[in-house]
């Protein structure tokens, strides 16, 4: 069982998603624990303050270190020897990506740790984490939202988390190519209808279809992805025509 | 005041994030309002289904276009005239950034439609909706956390939201180049010590050295965003120091 604690001040901002859904039902099927820690607990001054300001001078504040080296040294001794990795939510780190989740997915103990509107003092940074990660190009007021991004995208990939119907998503991210269009019912909707072909009953043109319209939004929203993998023969005969069309 | 409308059918998710922190305060102070809105209620069929196998066959289910239309249009409806950004989240969208905050940060009223590990009936892409965002390259359960995310991006930008203390924080993403280290106290942490500039007390040395040590991040871990920036001519002298030290 994989095993999550987190690092906040604010840890009643947990509770609506690790609580709900899919996050949950890990849970419940013990493919996961979580544990949410304010690490203002740990603050060993008599008011209890996790920030100070920082040396040099400057406008805003600057986490300590103590709180924060306590509070992780705490849970890597609970953990009986299992050595975690120790993820630093900031805009400074590594841009998050499918492939860290997959990487992520095989330990057995992750720690994140996640400030809020404040600087880190660097000591943590160089001594006591592993990775440094950041969800996006984006301001946040901290690090809370892009911990539960970092876990519900690696809380899924455990072995037996997903059930058949939400498995059957096709990963965007997995095949390299956005997904085609999808259409249920009703064929006619207010007067917008589904395309003839899907409702055919060909499978061989849906198929194509599919592969043609999966390869024409990668070209269009993001022609990166298709520099970054080898197509088969025939989607390449695809992605041809596709740009013939779209000159 | 800004409105923000969220549509999921995982609503319970949304209250420990918006109900704490910042997101609170600034609906405390009026600059904001939520609503978050199960579209299962604007289901008109017996059993409240809000998906539906796919036309064209294959696994996953597609959420059904008539409850996410009637939703949006009786919010649309009761906003009265304010004619509003629709945005899906979803991973085929345009990739998030903090000049798309600030760009939805304008607005008077978002309406976010998550979905929740299913596909969109491609109808709902074609004539509902005004923005798809996307907020990174990993899959996620639903589009909630996403919803989330931009939220906080933008509710932080309203004016009033953040106060001194917290608007002081010097954003990565603003200035063009990741931050500088901070320190604060104690000068010696178990032995792990500050640079002995920072407690100098000599303000245009501490001074050179953050824009050159936030250069240094920058050229280690993001060289991409150099390129996108001028740099004054005493900050291209301090990178082509680093640069050449780093050889």
């Amino acid at each position: 069982m994989m095993k999550i604690d987190v690092l906040s001040i604010f840890p009643e901002m947990f509770s609506g998603v690790l609580g709900h859904s899919i996050l949950k039902k890990a849970e419940e099927k013990q493919a996961v624990s979580y544990q949410v820690v304010n690490f203002r607990d740990f603050a060993d001054n008599r008011h209890q303050t996790v920030d100070d300001y920082p040396y040099g001078g400057g406008a805003g504040m600057v986490l300590k270190p103590q709180p924060i080296f306590d509070a992780v040294e705490n849970l890597v001794q609970k953990a009986e020897g299992k050595k975690p990795r120790v993820v630093l939510m900031c805009p400074q780190g590594e841009r998050y990506t499918q492939k860290k989740a997959e990487e992520l997915s095989q330990e057995e103990h992750l720690i994140f740790i996640c400030g809020h509107y404040e600087g880190y003092d660097e000591r943590i940074r160089e001594h006591l984490i592993t990775d440094e990660i950041s969800i996006g190009d984006y301001v946040l007021t901290g690090g809370e939202l892009g911990a539960m991004v970092v876990i519900d995208s690696v809380v899924r990939l455990l072995p037996g988390v997903l059930g058949s119907e939400e498995s059957h998503i096709q990963d965007s991210f997995s095949t390299g190519l956005l997904e085609h269009p999808h259409y249920t019912r009703p064929a006619d909707f207010r007067g917008m209808k589904v395309p003839d072909v899907l409702v055919s009953g060909n499978h061989r043109l849906i198929e194509e279809w599919r592969k043609k319209e999966s390869l024409r939004r990668t070209h269009l929203r993001r022609p990166d992805l298709l520099e970054e993998i080898e197509l088969p023969s025939d989607m390449k005969k695809l992605l041809a025509e596709i740009r013939n069309q779209s000159e």
